[in-house]
């Protein structure tokens, strides 16, 4: 097998999750396995191995969990980007669409200064809504949004396609069919 | 300073949080400090610095930024150990007690096996319901819990002591006082 088929070997499948019909990707087994973990961190950032990042976002909740990671990985700061009415200090907000209707997520107004070079993090990308808000809000106080990194890419649903238009580089280890 | 001062200087208080009175420690601060950020992952498991750790557990949602550092630091497996309804797969569920009424929190049941050695992690410890129950919940499914680390102590709330009451060897970073 190659790195990335046993990676992907390492997501568990879980059927009618949350409904009937859809197949939930489950990323604990490769969260939970030391050596999948690593690899899966090592290959996020890999291609801005050689750069200076000054920040990785991570998005709540599974993005926190990662991003955490990959922020000691590259020796980094790290800025969560979390639900509504959850950050202490003053926020910049950004509504983003969900399957089913809208939400908003918050940010620190001084997580990152004008200039500073970030990564962001999440577990998935699937349509998209959620990091393209983030990028938004990235953007919005300064930040350089040097890449979006996903462990899995549902392409699809067009969401990394959405962020690449958007003139962010997106990095995924894997994809997979459908929702 | 000390290095435990300069930790501390690097958390914010934040007057009045979440209501009158209250003084919210803020380690959003911290984590975006790269620096401060790897010294206080690098501290918190240097006394297990050479044993060996299966698994490190972290506790949604600041455990998580933590506990995936962590991780990545002492090459472990990361759990996820979260509010009920959001892990996809079977689980063991906890009921435990809040500042007003009780929660629940779920592990997946096969996340540990049996007999593997688990630090847990979280941001805080303040009464220490959350840490008692996500101890027990450890335990349930056969896990040695190693040792729990968190960043901040509240020691007059007496959640460091309930723990070691339960025989769990308990690192923190700081102290500060009241709630």
């Amino acid at each position: 097998m190659t790195i990335a088929d046993d990676l992907k070997a390492s997501v568990r499948a879980i059927r009618d999750y949350p409904k009937p019909g859809i197949i939930f990707r489950d990323i604990t087994t490769l969260l939970g396995d030391a050596r999948a973990f690593r690899r899966a961190v090592d290959q996020l950032v890999q291609p801005w191995a050689g750069s200076k990042i000054d920040k990785v976002a991570g998005i709540e909740a599974r993005g926190f969990i990662l991003g955490g990671a990959v922020a000691h990985q590259v020796s980094a700061g790290f800025v969560p980007i979390r639900k509504k009415g959850k950050l202490p200090h003053t926020t910049v907000r950004i509504a983003y669409s969900l399957e089913y209707g809208l939400d908003e997520m918050e940010m620190h107004a001084d997580a990152v200064k004008p200039g500073e070079r970030v990564i962001l993090i999440d577990d998935l990308i699937a349509t998209g809504g959620t990091a393209e808000g983030a990028v938004k809000l990235l953007r919005q106080i300064g930040a350089e949004v040097v890449a979006a990194c996903f462990i899995i890419d549902l392409p699809d649903l067009g969401g990394a396609a959405k962020l690449r238009a958007m003139d962010v580089p997106v990095r995924t280890l894997m994809e997979f069919d459908g929702h």
